[in-house]
């Protein structure tokens, strides 16, 4: 007997945890019930039966905000353009067919409206294994396929389906309508904001993870490390894998009017490239933090780690800490300068995401920018030098190497990232 | 006047890659054409306006055909399920919540209405947000949504409404009725075989790749190589990238009645336990694969790579064949045991591969599995040896090691892979 109560006890707990977690999500269900309670009350206190078309139309208007009343603003609008796109294109295809049929006499009617149909609906359904045309119209599509066999095979007469026309084109504007109003008034959730919010984060994410993996592997050690690695690496994965949610967003943001500091024609794609910059950046640092943390495992110490543990078994090699086989005057110099641009990286990073989410422009180039060029340039000059010719055997060598060209690499890549928010301004 | 004429090129060149890359697309679009021209004739030849309710139940069967119809078996009936579902409950609540009503009096009806209305779509929304609820039963919840509505609020009299609602499950159970019986009957998709099929071709991609990884990385230089990296990058994303797929296909495979080799329980949670492991053992081997193509650079040959270039600009540090300061017979032992371990791998995953594929059992262990153990006992070996004591501190060493034991590493999860796929028999 207690089984369905600790069921019931998760479902509560699962539900709490989503409230809690965005509490948007509790306050989009009550606006989508309000909304349908209105709508609902609106055709139960004008009774249903009164006349023919009003059981259609009521179900319609219901239909559209049941089907159209989405999460943020803009995915919301879209459903409402492709439910009227869809509706309109079919009526005027729908009508045209039947005329074409008409014209056939009663004989070849039926085979031609079946053809017509046929066409139409293999042409939609083919067209909806386009990817950008299942992203952006896959409702649109299945609005035009039901509305053009409602037009082109009822059995209504002419003035008939003018007025039934009318009466859904009124009742899905209707709905159309209820749902953009509380959508934008009560709570609005703007799917541009939450684009531009993603991409500051995920930079922002992307810096304190640069900026600890300095701490942990270039300086003296702290042992009062208050971030761990498990947290941080989950943290980095969110940010490589954020690309269909970004596209998403950038889908739904087009269809957003103006509202607070963006304007209609915001460079949404811009965005959706600059987080594409960033999650490149990201899988860069995941390589630099594998090169660090890579196995060390000397001989006589080999165990056979369990494929279950979701965390990379091996532990640092290649901690510039321990490096005591390195020249000391060497490994110095190449811990200060790794460190140094690792760092710069990171709060260039962070300062480029304040600049994203505050949408303050920064100077050009910005402080941390500047400095993350000399820090590159001098591991650069510092590769190029011949201070360490006599060490090029050393153990140490190919990896101080490995993890100095890589930095300079992401110092690039973070270069890249501020000019394209750069051109956000 | 050319734009509109390459936009239509363009439109069609994207239409033949869609067919040829899949021709069950095209056929799967012609089935729904098919489907819906009959629908649509149907009702043709049974005047629409003939009854009140006529029209009504026409439009719910299309709506049903149009909705419904998914391109694998498993996805069309899971939909049919949730519409099936939705439509009971929601019948089921929403007369008891008219009976509440009434019962309450003419004062309060429309009040307890409009509550339980407002109840009813907020609690359905807010349970959509649920992960779970999302990916199996999204389209149960709007049916719910819409019917509820309907049902409790529409101003039928009693003996109307029972009629309606006998109308309504009968076109919604002639629409599925139909649905299924063209998906199953006619060049049928399974969820299932498409799972069964995934999971093994991902398995044997990487078995692919690790045998070319041996090829390019272990053996001596054959100039004549067939496969270019790049390409089997890709292919290693793919079979990384692959969870969401996996997820959804063993979601709609659950719905699918037994079919061809597949019974009705089918373990298919063990085929997205397989496919998990195959992209976990993907990820170790994308990082060996960095492992044995991370910079080589030498001072004085910096260069600052193009963040715009897709591939990791870093040539090979770390190859075998070039590793002429590691001790000669240090390196070779390593060589050998390290392109036989690999090897082995390779092997063990097509061989696995092959066995789901055909289905056919393989003794247990297998030979490859056996000779991977070895192999990998070896390298074990070798590194708990003091062969190679006084090398302890050459320039390869670290990396020798680090290769090796990513090796037995990977070895290691191929044998969870093994023993995964043998439960499968």
């Amino acid at each position: 007997p207690g089984k369905p109560l600790s069921q019931m006890e998760k479902f509560m707990a699962k539900a709490n945890e989503i409230g809690v977690e965005d509490p948007r999500k509790v306050i989009h269900s009550m606006k989508v019930g309000l909304t349908i309670t209105l709508v609902s009350l609106f055709y139960y206190f004008r009774p249903l039966y009164a006349e023919d078309f009003e059981v259609l139309s009521s179900m319609s208007t219901l239909m559209t905000v049941v089907a159209v009343f989405e999460f943020s603003v803009g995915a919301t609008i879209g459903k409402i353009l492709n439910s009227g796109l869809g509706t309109l294109v079919a009526c005027g295809l729908g009508l045209a067919a039947r005329h074409l049929a008409h014209f056939a006499g009663r004989t070849y009617e039926s085979i031609i409206l079946g053809t017509l149909v046929f066409i139409q609906a293999a042409a939609t359904t083919y067209v909806r294994f386009f990817p950008k045309v299942k992203a952006r119209y896959d409702h649109g599509a299945t609005v035009f396929m039901l509305t053009f066999c409602l037009v082109s095979v009822s059995g209504f007469e002419m003035d008939e389906m003018v007025k039934w026309l009318q009466d859904r084109i009124v009742s899905v504007l209707l709905g159309a309508t209820i749902c953009v109003m509380v959508s934008i008034i009560v709570f609005p959730v703007w799917a541009g904001e939450e684009l531009h919010r993603l991409v500051a984060r995920n930079m922002e994410n992307l810096g304190s993870f640069m900026e600890d993996l300095e701490a942990k592997c270039f300086t003296a050690s702290k042992e009062g490390d208050s971030r761990n690695g498990e947290s941080f690496f989950v943290g980095l994965n969110h940010v490589i894998d954020s690309k269909t949610n970004l596209e998403n967003l950038v889908n739904f943001a087009r269809w957003e009017p103006s509202h607070g500091q963006f304007r209609y024609f915001h460079p949404w794609k811009l965005y959706l490239k600059i987080g594409k910059l960033t999650s490149q950046c990201a899988c860069r640092v995941e390589l630099l933090n594998a090169y660090l943390n890579s196995t060390t495992q000397t001989p006589g110490d080999v165990t056979l780690p369990g494929a279950a543990t979701s965390k990379c078994p091996h532990s640092r090699v290649f901690n510039f800490r321990d490096s005591h086989k390195a020249p000391q005057e060497l490994r110095a110099t190449f811990q200060e300068a790794s460190s140094l641009l690792s760092l710069e990286c990171g709060k260039a990073l962070k300062e480029l995401a304040w600049s994203i989410d505050t949408m303050i422009k920064l100077p050009s180039p910005s402080r941390h920018v500047t400095n993350l060029t000399i820090a590159s340039d001098n591991i650069k000059n510092l590769l190029n030098s011949d201070s360490w010719e006599g060490w090029a055997d050393s153990s140490q060598t190919i990896l101080l190497v490995g993890v100095a060209s890589l930095l300079t690499d992401i110092a690039f890549c973070v270069k890249t990232i501020d000019e394209a928010v750069n051109k956000l301004g």
